[in-house]
């Protein structure tokens, strides 16, 4: 059998705040550590031995990552970071606040921006600061590879050459794999496994923190999926997720 | 030019209570973690720009690197873990207080087995519970190369392997790059370097979680070596690591 163990970041200080994140490199706040220890402790209580890992570029996934591997006394685990595994771009939103761009778009825009599969939000103009050409982490990514703003179907496009050129293909000498992301990238690994349909994935809410465990056989024929822990928690954090640009 | 940046880790807890550390797997005190962020705010306010990390397979060193990463807003950099970085191994003397030891065999025979360079300490019996082939971290490594005991020149010659062949290799594409590792690992390191003799290199005593500069020009021709931060501080460290054998 074959475990691919997915995880989201724990709370940044950016969710905190209720402000759109995107590609911005917030930290996580101290409860979105803590989550993320408690998320290694529960790997570790119910067995789980991951022997690789992967998360992207941005602070709050990896140091979600070094939390998890710590809490299980793991942290000589090789780890591999790539920029694919980063969250959707949301463009020219990235740092507004969600309250008040619904107020000034309206719901109907916001939705479309926030829970389609192919609608961009208003992309970074190219002479923005916040243009990740700027940024000396992508220098190894060509111009033409980095978003100015995407829709869901942007994100997973890019990701899926690395999930199935190199997180599925780990599974050759590997038995369980840790991936820890965003809740957009990991969208695209969650549809790709259960087939879900582009309309029904923008409705999938990954709560932070949370182990989501996809058991395969040894063919990676996709068996069954699972959230570790109590049930009754995660559906809590599940719609706290949904329920986010109404709050203030 | 090409700069290599060595850190020895911060304070572990069995530095606090003096006993030999070796390959037993024991985690940073607050005050090491805070000298590893320390290190880092230190490594970015000079302008530092590492792009391929190295560490060992030891959390000590692991997540001092990880608090040099978070310091720089570097998270998202490579790192590469190795046991061939690991501490000298000492044998059946892990988990031994320092002081206690001094008492049990005298001075001599403590001094051989902390400062020789060809002195082995007792080894592990192979039916140790400590014998890193028990250890699933080391699944990778051949029985052979796992030590029970290891003199100075035996960190070396596993160490050396790994040093010429992947970190010197580094520089073909990197222009700095960081290691994080431990005392003795970083002995060998210093003393290929430099060209320090058997003799002198066990008096070399490198101060836990301060930036160590080598510079090279671009045919990796060592120019110079300096310490980063204040020098009168970095010498009262070099100290408390030479008088650490007489503590109570």
């Amino acid at each position: 059998m074959k475990k691919l163990i997915l995880v989201r970041h724990g709370e940044s200080e950016w969710n905190k705040m209720n402000l759109f994140t995107g590609w911005t490199d917030v930290d996580l706040t101290y409860l979105g550590q803590c989550e993320a220890y408690m998320a290694g402790r529960l790997l570790k209580d119910e067995g789980f031995r991951p022997t690789m890992c992967y998360t992207s570029f941005l602070k709050r996934a990896v140091k979600t990552l070094n939390q998890i591997l710590d809490a299980m006394d793991m942290d000589y685990l090789p780890v591999e970071k790539s920029w694919r595994l980063n969250e959707k771009s949301y463009g020219a939103l990235q740092g507004k606040n969600k309250a008040e761009t619904l107020q000034k778009y309206g719901e109907e825009k916001l939705m479309a921006w926030r829970r389609s599969y192919d609608v961009q939000p208003p992309a970074l103009d190219i002479t923005d600061k916040r243009d990740p050409r700027n940024d000396p982490r992508y220098d190894a990514v060509s111009d033409a590879e980095l978003p100015h703003t995407e829709a869901l179907c942007d994100t997973i496009a890019r990701l899926m050459p690395y999930y199935e050129g190199t997180i599925l293909k780990a599974f050759e000498t590997n038995d369980e794999v840790l991936v820890v992301a965003h809740g957009n990238s990991l969208r695209g690994i969650v549809k790709t496994i259960k087939g879900i349909s582009d309309k029904e994935i923008v409705g999938l809410n990954i709560p932070t923190a949370v182990p989501y465990i996809f058991e395969f056989d040894d063919q990676l024929n996709f068996k069954k999926d699972y959230y570790l822990g109590n049930q009754e928690e995660i559906e809590k954090k599940i719609n706290g997720v949904k329920n986010q640009a109404n709050k203030k």
